[in-house]
């Protein structure tokens, strides 16, 4: 499949991601905002869709997606315990922009998306402040970074470091060409579990590093953004294959692991004009297979992404969180078995 | 049906309700606070279960109650805009009392309720601060008060002065009595849909106070709380029935208008302990069209009482909010057709 | 508000219904079939919801419509018993009109509805044939009767006669008239709960006819139809307020009442053409409270027709079903009691 | 993990399955009947719950058990154009067993679950009479037969033949030894994705054997059983588990392949008695991950039976659906490529 020319959520037009990194003795945590377009969002919605994998999270905002099928606001990753103050940065954001919020339009639905980094940061700190999601926001661009940084400084993934992870794909319908891109936020999964190139190599890395099998207390947030026309209902079904990407590395979606899509589209506005009947453009449905298909293949690239970009660090404990290709090229070094340097092949693919 | 001594939701034991009211020239807004238990909410969680009629809001915590079934923070009701701010002050209130969440515990799932009264209230101002938060919390106590307190300082119901409002029901399985109880925040319904008694009253009032239409940007949150063992398969039933009692005078759930409504369980405490097997008590299934029954006409009272406790204020434009049996009495003054008479009586039975 | 010529779902242009009515000393069922379109329904679609307000039921179809957000065949009603035959003929019905069908193009989705009637009618007698359900078919034409035919002619509704009712209401948007009908059949209610214009005369019907409550074990189907541009998410939302219109009149939805409701827009064919996007035409969300408000007052008066027009018959076990006028004229003739001449009154407006 | 003694569903105490194969120069088809326990079903009904990963599809009795949590009939699986059929029969089973049902005691939910086989049988045909479901129940044992038998006659799994697999876990719970069984229907998925041992030998497969891609028109069932006591809320969760083990060879939930899990548990019956309130006994939420874990593993596994023991057929318009080891071994001995062999050294394993 063909991908976009970044390989990046940001190949969708439009799409700008900024990121805010907090790193120091006592926290390593942050904020990711992304926007789905560059104009006012609360005045030129768009349709979106949410799919809930397993509900044990904290995410907030998907109540009215759900029920209006619709995004007004920009859409932030951040740890658990900054949900409520990047809610409160997101009210002040649209109430500063649009002067009808609160009064003659009723309020606005904020969308905010979290992980638990309580592992490597001090979570209970509560460290970040609406200033930090403020600069998250306004440093949005179109070549953003990826790995343990901003919402993904403090994540874990496979019990190696994980984070933010991006990727895309070109479609072609009607001799015309569409992309679809997705980033994640990773912070899922046990060590033992992952399988890359048909190896187990997961369990290798465990015994090597003498990880223990820990109690999964993650989650994994999957925003899936296109070009393509796709009513709501569509978005949902592209969203329910998020997680078929997120297992095709050896996990299973853990009781306390928190997986939450969110897809939208940005090929047209949802009207606000005072016709009563407008018009949209809609995918025919004989088409979807090919989205599910590229979603499927996307978002375990994505997944592979947050894995390579992120660099090693410590738990708030102290203990190393690896990378994963240095685990690779430790064990290969080590073992001189050669399925390892298989494994480095098919990473340096992605 | 048997209403409980305070025909209140502290009639289940161990439930108690605090209010900060905040009533300025700028302000009408507050929160409320419920606690399920008085034990260590975190560590004895409640079966609980969500329903959401109409998904056009912004409440949080309802995704985790949803896929665990249980609830294990106290549940907040406030103004839209300060739903951040009472999520931060759930999560300190929380970490505060139990060191392993976010570090060996995994996080905790605040559980915030909201209805937009930015027609009295200067919502932008976002006047609610953690402070706030906690008075609320410090304050409950069994007996509180209903009306235009608390969160319902800034709500409207049927263009009326709407606010909190509660009732309870007694029920008798084998011989042994069991509470039911209730508390909503009321903030919907257009004035000419109002109907009492059957009389469609609301035309009446809105004719003679010259109240035009107006597009419903409300909501109503029902609280449901009951000491029978239910499971949270059961507690989403009941949950269902709610809007029953809501639209009982004569609402249809508008667009805007977001109505959801969480149910507990106090029976018994989630257990935590090693065991991998434990048990459970469960009503019945064939009993539960009391509860529909007993939930239905519960509502329907507390809306009742919403309406009936809450004291005429001005909006932040200056128009009047009107009291509801003030209107009545005026009209029965002026136009002296008993039916208004009639309406009273009937109120003066809640 | 306005309603349509016929006040009858078939108002809504292309809709017909037949009927196909069993009754004899020992069965008193039947079979109601709904045609969406007089086209080809599996090549010629529309966008369609379902909503499930209480799901003790064994309704045929949903999953798909839910997934898909279409129909493809004409909708069927009939006892819960004769779902599987009913099912069967609709799968013969359109494997003969469509040679693809199990062949180049999937299968396709019967859409069946039932209520159990087996009070008054012997349902363990399976009575119903394809034969049947292909005369109910055969039969439907644009003027079609109500209440205790077809599906509706074994059905109990507030312990009362019951069976298939119509209703329908014009809307303007932007000077154009569109068409909202509804068909419902009824079998649910106590006759304590049932409340007309204001009274709750249930319980007076009750006493003087010795109608101990029973449990219910009844359901409520209903099917609305529309030419308004509706996404399959609108339909969804509009098919919520049908249980506000069903309980009107007193209920509150039983335990054992299956409450299923489908919604349909003939506006437009769903595409099944080779371009890979289609242009469709939408209602604008802010216009939707219309029709809820629309929905929920026809549902009622289709509550009440099938009431009305519902002649009395007696159960397999010999008990009389009341018409409820006829027990209202004989309660007003006993009590002399105006109220009952009012109530009269009420229903004749409708 | 530990396996059960027969690998099978049956593994789970009182479970037995039974086939009737209809296999003729016309059709290729059957039914499948799954009995939960060798009781009453009826008066002793069991916990249980539904997902639908992918609703394209028409089976039926979900509703039921998605609203009250419980089953109360055989399961069957069968073609999708003899639903209605198996239906039927299911209506007579429990009404000739249960005097009480449509009269006393309200109707029956059956559950009937389908795949579209029409590919290799005239599906068209409607072959499958209420007779053949009745030899389907009649022949139910513990030792029962997998691959293309029964419901399995006619499918076929990424475009090779599929059908009947089965496999089972042991697990261990304060020492006490649960089992976990799984029967899945397999008709689902594309050869090109078809991925074995970290290989995508779909891809050489399909070249080999010039098979073109197709238009998924497949489904895919999953019955989940075990004697741990979980909640119907618990049963959806493990539920949702299956489709990891489903896409773990390399499909992803194509647009037209319903894809739906049952699961139940065996461990109590749901309490008929006069008592209003029953003890159960449920799993503590923290192990439920080592169900997760064995679903995704076992399911995963039973699909790899489906192939490996469903022999080779052709379809109605004559193409051959090839076994899987049969494609295997002739790569292997044309390309002496020993990726083939370790591919099938890998499915000896299973």
């Amino acid at each position: 499949m063909k991908k976009g020319r970044k390989n990046s959520i940001t190949d969708v037009a439009g799409i700008t991601v900024g990121h805010q990194t907090i790193k120091n003795e006592e926290f390593q945590t942050g904020v990711t905002a992304i926007f789905p377009h560059q104009g006012q969002l609360f005045k030129e919605k768009l349709a979106a869709a949410v799919h809930v994998a397993n509900g044990f999270g904290k995410s907030v905002g998907l109540l009215q997606v759900e029920e209006l099928g619709m995004l007004e606001t920009p859409i932030l990753l951040t740890n658990t315990f900054a949900v409520g103050t990047a809610m409160n940065a997101l009210f002040r954001y649209s109430i500063n922009r649009n002067k009808e919020i609160g009064d003659s339009a009723g309020t606005v639905n904020p969308l905010v998306f979290e992980c638990n980094d309580g592992e490597i940061n001090n979570i209970r700190g509560m460290a970040i402040t609406e200033k930090d999601v403020e600069i998250a926001m306004q440093s949005a661009k179109s070549d953003f970074e990826e790995g343990a940084v901003g919402a993904g400084t403090g994540m874990r993934c496979y019990q190696l470091k994980g984070g933010i992870g991006s990727a895309s794909r070109i479609l072609t319908f009607n001799g015309k060409e569409y992309t679809l891109g997705c980033l994640v936020l990773t912070n899922y999964g046990q060590l033992k579990d992952l399988e890359l190139a048909g190896y187990p190599i997961g369990v290798d890395i465990a015994e090597y590093y003498k990880k223990s099998a820990v109690k999964e207390k993650g989650s994994v947030i999957t925003i899936l953004a296109t070009d393509i026309p796709l009513s709501s209902r569509q978005l949902k079904r592209i969203s329910k294959r998020a997680t078929v990407g997120i297992t095709k590395t050896g996990a299973f979606v853990g009781s306390d692991s928190g997986e939450i899509t969110l897809a939208f589209s940005t090929h047209q506005k949802v009207p606000s004009s005072s016709d009563a009947v407008s018009s949209y453009q809609i995918l025919n449905e004989e088409h979807i297979d090919e989205l599910f298909r590229a979603v499927t293949d996307m978002v375990n690239e994505a997944v592979l992404h947050s894995l390579i970009k992120s660099r090693a660090t410590t738990t708030k404990n102290g203990q190393i969180v690896h990378n994963l290709q240095q685990c690779l090229q430790e064990l290969q070094k080590i073992t001189l078995d050669k399925k390892y340097q298989e494994v480095l092949d098919y990473l340096q693919y992605y």
